[in-house]
């Protein structure tokens, strides 16, 4: 479950005498809500939605791509992805506070067919016709924030978009017209840059691996690219989950943005009751309301 | 330069042709917004402000002390400081999109002479008195954002508080009435958890080396509390760097929050003209607008 987090901070007792017991409170908590939401409430994601990246290392990225704000760039992933155009590759930039960024960096792989070299913008799209479940607090960028199909979202004057927030799933592009053809991703590692939004495509959402990425040396170059091509980890294998076999297939349901058990866990992280809060915040950022997940049955 | 980011998300060009020419333009960046602040808009970071750990490998951290929301808290910093009594502590938690923790896991060293045991709860404080550069954007937790001593800060009903944003500095704490004496401190690693804003004293922000402390393996066991000892850091040694010799000691400017230049930056930042972006935000949130820091001569 890595998209939340307890939000106590425990420390360790300052004294000879031992820690004291955890405190036993019927209060709710974050994670006491996600654990009463019924199965209904969750919703699994499809294997047809999850991009498997696995690094050299052993260590495993699983992305949810979602085709509700840039459906071609996502076609795009997809049919690098089912080429096997991935493979290979490396992480080729980390930037503080910002994001790690995946690709080719000399640029040398022809993108194979199938691919649309320049995409449409799809950086926002009409809030019509988009199931947008609202957060009831305000926002510093838009009129509204809330959930699309398990992405944090944002809409204003009619438009709606995906929200930079950490583990959102982007599409490098260059100076436009250029859109981005999904030969460069990055994700987000830090604070919630949100001038990027409305800028770039956003294909989806980082659900398992954000320790890995966001835990990656620094790169000394500019824009945090790093400088010694030994630096580089590489992408051994990038598939969707459908096309993996069933033993290396991962799975994961998300609470459903829908569901009365993800509204009762926007509340309990916005008036936080336990034990250790005096002051509880009365608001939720949208950043800090992406949907939780969790590993499903196979 | 480590506390902001330039924003452009270059890429590599797809194609067997040399990347383009990087773009020659005037239009203001958030880059050159602070190259041409004059030097009167910077304010060099005082000596007895900067508490400086040296990390075992070599690394160096610099955190900005502030007195002005937790002065008791920040005089326990001091005295532990001065009584050398962090040196051989270890970083001991590292949550991923949380914080990174570092103090005495095993509560067995004495505190020094001087530490108060249990200070005033400073976790926020009457507005009244206190010099707040109010942001002209709305805020989703609080009536008016903004930066107080270099720190980003809020203000509602009368009361102003720090707010957690990436790199601030914290006070660990058990549960109430306990308030941290500040032999556990902690700094933010990622999305900014505004819900602790108010409920844990804050005592400065990381200047340096948040590079450093973000990159480190995150810790597998509760609260991302590493489960082996030999996963810690060592921290070698804390000072103050007015007691560090002059040869050893880092200096820092930061632009004044109360500066034209200060004003220009923000502006940029927050209607991004260059030539990467088609969608100028229109605002800034508070923990993207923390005030830029280089270094200064000795």
């Amino acid at each position: 479950m890595p998209s939340f987090a307890a939000l106590a901070l425990l420390t360790s007792t300052i004294a000879a005498s031992p820690p004291p017991d955890p405190p036993q409170t019927a209060t709710a908590t974050p994670t006491s809500a996600i654990a009463e939401a019924p199965p209904a409430d969750w919703k699994r994601i499809r294997a047809e939605d999850l991009l498997v990246l696995d690094l050299a290392r052993g260590g495993r990225v699983v992305i949810q791509l979602s085709d509700a704000f840039a459906p071609v760039h996502v076609a795009n992933i997809r049919a690098l992805a089912r080429a096997h155009w991935y493979d290979g590759l490396v992480i080729e930039r980390v930037q503080d506070n910002y994001v790690v960024q995946w690709g080719d960096p000399d640029s040398a792989k022809p993108l194979p067919a199938g691919v649309i070299r320049v995409s449409p913008a799809e950086y926002d799209r009409p809030a019509a016709g988009l199931a947008l479940t609202v957060l009831p607090y305000r926002d510093t960028y838009a009129e509204r924030v809330g959930v699309v199909d398990g992405l944090p979202a944002a809409e204003a004057d009619g438009r709606a978009w995906p929200v930079h927030c950490y583990g959102m799933v982007g599409v490098g592009r260059d100076l436009s017209p250029d859109t981005g053809s999904g030969a460069e991703l990055y994700a987000v590692i830090g604070h919630s840059p949100r001038a990027l939004d409305r800028n770039i495509a956003l294909a989806g959402r980082v659900l398992a691996g954000m320790d890995l990425l966001a835990a990656l040396p620094r790169g000394q170059g500019k824009l945090g690219f790093y400088t010694d091509p030994a630096q580089r980890l590489r992408i051994d294998r990038v598939r969707l989950a459908s096309d993996l076999p069933a033993a290396e297939r991962p799975a994961y349901e998300r609470l459903r943005e829908d569901s009365a058990g993800y509204r009762a866990w926007v509340q309990v992280k916005a008036n936080r009751q336990d034990d250790f809060f005096v002051h509880p915040a009365g608001a939720l950022d949208i950043c800090n309301a992406v949907p939780p997940v969790r590993s499903a049955p196979r």
